[in-house]
């Protein structure tokens, strides 16, 4: 995936109910460039059901538009997460991660998943760091003009990075 | 739906990544009748996202066969509830029930959810009776030879036979 001499297309989800950031990237010769990043919000006061599909159906749009070759999730397995705060919100992430995950399997694209201080210290060197860290660094590995905006966008990014740098031994297909 | 005179076909689901339990059944004149019940059980060796493919595809071929007016899941959101053991069973419990909803979702069939109490009490009439005895009370309303087997098939009727009877105000679209 990351060889030096077939280019990659990566493409990391944060995926939530609220807010599901996305971000794509191109590595080719060890070089990472970002295609895209952004975030996908289902307006707030559609049911959840209408929210998912709308985070499938742009997830699916993107895979059409990018061709991928890895679709890269966080594991978020850790109950002293951040982002777990409770059973009806970790259930939530979960429909939000599992049609993430559904939208690439269906596409034949196989779905990664790193624990989020491995990404960090994929791309901050630091398992500890800070979110204002990781976009410090997302910009500068990505060479952005400006560290990617929203956070969740950032995450995304730093989840592809994540998986470009793991291509030898240690990423797991989920 | 539960009207006297339009027959309603109602599809519970009870989501899980091992066993998915289904459940079919049609409505008429107040008489419930079961249509098919039964589970999935995508090969315990494969990837989970080769299992959530596998779960995703066989409640798309359920809908397609019996065109159900309304898929109805359980709503897991009790922090005591039995099935909710810690943070990573409960993502992919999460994941499960995401992939049945979006299933639906995309065949536009409306999403409806009941805690577990409501469904015993719907079938049973106690919300803390015991998974044998909502087995008894499903076979005798749906008029069934023996009692449903698996569980979760059982589980997924009461579901169905809950927003069946639930038709008048109570029942919640997610």
């Amino acid at each position: 995936m990351a060889s030096e001499k077939q280019p990659a297309i990566i493409l990391g989800i944060d995926p939530g109910t609220c807010v599901t950031g996305y971000g794509i990237i191109r590595v080719e010769s060890s070089v990472l460039r970002a295609l895209d990043y952004g975030c996908i919000r289902p307006p707030a006061h559609l049911k959840l059901s209408d929210r998912y599909l709308i985070i499938f159906e742009s997830i699916e749009e993107l895979l059409e538009k990018y061709q991928p070759s890895a679709l890269v999730v966080e594991s978020q397995y850790m109950s002293n997460n951040a982002n777990v705060r409770n059973v009806k919100s970790t259930l939530k992430l979960g429909m939000a991660c599992g049609i993430s995950i559904l939208a690439a399997k269906r596409k034949k694209i196989p779905v990664f998943e790193y624990a989020p201080a491995k990404a960090k210290r994929a791309v901050v060197g630091n398992g500890a760091a800070s979110k204002h860290q990781v976009r410090g660094m997302v910009q500068q590995l990505l060479q952005l003009p400006e560290p990617p905006h929203p956070e969740d966008a950032s995450d995304a990014l730093s989840l592809a990075i994540c998986h470009a740098h793991a291509c030898s031994s240690n990423h797991i297909e989920i």
